[in-house]
């Protein structure tokens, strides 16, 4: 390939640095495929009022560059709300401050993942966790699931498989809340199962709660991280979700020998100081109103969907119904192509990412993610109605 | 090893994870060490009052993930000061905003280095690009320098000596005006030679401008970036020296394929959205006002920190009058172990970094970098007094 800048940079680069496929968002008038949260429930005003206010108080500090692990009054405040939220007694120097919980991710993944390592991940895995693990060159295996999370003789197995192989498993990657993109989440009983499994084989978790405060009902499930004692539970979460995705800011837990390695990984810096002055004053003093509020208005998005699922669905599809998070997973027969038709349904307005996307052994072609977060419910409503009558048209359904 | 926390983890690391040493920052009374830009000209204010108005304006964006090239304003803003400061033609697409310009530092580097490769910088080079380098496995080379910059003789000797064994040179990192730690701008009839030096053998050239904008003296030299049409030269620029560390806030220009290859490396996605929105709307309106008030306040600093070597050094050591930038390189005579004297001088008092920490070959113990650009002009004063005072104790002066 002639490169088109004159210079031919084709010897140049390295061998493990691929194309990036990262380009701009597009929309569709009915987007189900981007998961953004509810626009209007964002603490705009809020934010700037915390930020004025943290900034006459701490402004001057925005003069140096902030410690790496970020600052450390907004750590503080991770840490109680940890201990509160997710019974994590975890201490300040515990935590480092990422750029999203993506950053965050991507530090462990590096520290831990050789090229042609073992990694597992729920069998539909977010994109960006199964991006960087290949990135990396992690060989990717997903574990089955159900509507409990990640099925324990399905992990078992697979960790017997690879050790079968001479190869044992270097690490699990799990969202277990609100599973991106299967929207479940996992039970206390699959938890405490897979926490042993993983233990007997000596195999690290990487818990990945960045969807945890968006539960608008039924009971919170506590934390892998607060069942186990022995250090074997990294954790990262995000500010994503709960106030802006734009703020860039979520948190990672480890142990000081994993954090060491990771740090090695932090591109630029230490995070933002100016959004981590703001969310710090906001969220002291309005996280929990906040988050209720927006809890609120997700449930009116997902019960749209949900209805109308089953108004233009019923029986000729399966899905879950999800407690929180952004996240319905459409299952359709066995043999459904949604892959082909993705492209074709976006140019008839609706967007959403086929089942295979997600899935490390390309599976999946008959299933979608639709995310409910951004749409108004009325949009939710109405937008799934119009996939339906893409998918009769393109006699899928 | 045993892991302070129950679990082992030594063999689970990556063996190209090394422990970073990236801990907090110690501060001395009179502290050169740390490249801290000028506290009481940062624009609070200004940068409130404009989140404000880009909020209002805007602030739903932020419900969105950014681009994962930054939004869009603020590189067109970027573009336009690119064009009328720097003589460079570049698109908005041309651009990546970036967390500081140590991300896209970073991002460039992981894009071009494999293990074992080749690459020139200064002989005393930037710490961050040093370690990035070394990350990755570079093999570092210190090209020599003068007064006036890289000196092509040793460059064009350097690349022959790596072709004699069989290697080339991957990319030569500069930083050409205010060199840090040197201090120095590269002037034109250098930058003419190291350029067509590279033109002939094929090697790209990294510009790292982070420290243009803060001249306060002399005559502007074009950037490197402008006297190339062949997309040979790859460049960095910052924020954070023009408006504050703390807001994390760089960017990169390189041409598609090398950003569609950087893109992979970049861990936390879309730079920070309020940040961005801050800044944009902040420079738009105050930026040449701005950096003006800020460098007739860095030149008071540096005219009281030269003042004082002058007074207090005289003869027994030698210095660069910088025309810009935030160092002075200070060159005690050869064999004077200031390396040694480093940690005793911060217990005493004043804080420097020894010359060796920014050699690739670890030259240079008789030699310090001292940053002005935190200090008021007094402490600036005072502080070299002291550390001459702490020299001369140590009978090295």
């Amino acid at each position: 390939m002639t490169s088109p800048s004159g210079f031919n940079y084709d010897s140049f680069f390295s061998a493990h640095a691929p194309v990036s496929n990262r380009g701009g968002n597009r929309n569709a008038r009915y987007d189900f495929a981007v998961a953004y949260p509810d626009p209007e429930t964002l603490p705009l005003d809020g934010l700037v009022d915390a930020l004025k206010t943290a900034l006459d108080r701490e402004g001057r500090d925005l003069a140096y560059y902030p410690v790496p692990a970020g600052l450390p009054s907004l750590r503080q405040l991770v840490a109680d709300k940890l201990q509160r939220d997710r019974n994590m007694t975890v201490n300040v120097d515990d935590i480092v401050l990422t750029s999203g919980s993506g950053e965050g991710i991507s530090m462990i993944i590096q520290a831990l993942t050789d090229p042609g390592d073992v990694v597992l991940t729920e069998e539909f895995v977010y994109l960006g966790t199964l991006r960087q693990i290949r990135l990396f060159g992690g060989d990717v295996r997903g574990v089955r699931c159900d509507d409990q999370g990640i099925i324990p003789e399905s992990l078992e197995e697979i960790i017997r498989a690879a050790e079968g192989e001479g190869k044992r498993v270097k690490y699990l990657y799990t969202i277990p809340a609100f599973q991106n993109p299967m929207g479940w989440t996992m039970s206390l009983e699959r938890r405490r199962r897979v926490l042993d499994i993983c233990r007997e084989r000596g195999v690290p978790i990487l818990e990945d709660d960045c969807y945890v405060d968006l539960r608008f009902e039924g009971e919170d499930v506590t934390s892998f991280h607060s069942m186990d004692d022995n250090g074997q539970v990294l954790y990262v979460g995000s500010f994503s979700k709960i106030v802006a995705p734009g703020m860039r800011l979520g948190y990672m837990v480890a142990p000081q020998e994993v954090r060491q390695r990771a740090m090695s990984f932090k591109g630029g810096g230490g995070v933002n100081q100016f959004a981590a002055l703001a969310v710090e004053e906001y969220l002291r003093n309005n996280m929990y109103d906040h988050i209720n509020e927006q809890n609120d208005a997700l449930r009116a998005k997902r019960d749209a969907m949900l209805a109308s699922l089953g108004e233009n669905f019923g029986d000729a599809a399966k899905w879950v119904k999800p407690e929180g998070g952004l996240y319905v997973w459409l299952e359709m027969p066995e043999g459904t192509d949604l892959a082909s038709l993705q492209e074709q349904s976006f140019e008839e307005g609706v967007g959403y990412y086929n089942g295979a996307m997600f899935s490390p052994e390309g599976r999946g072609a008959n299933c979608a993610r639709l995310c409910y977060g951004h749409p108004s419910p009325q949009t939710n409503y109405d937008g799934v109605a119009e996939l339906a009558r893409i998918f009769e048209r393109h006699g899928v359904l």
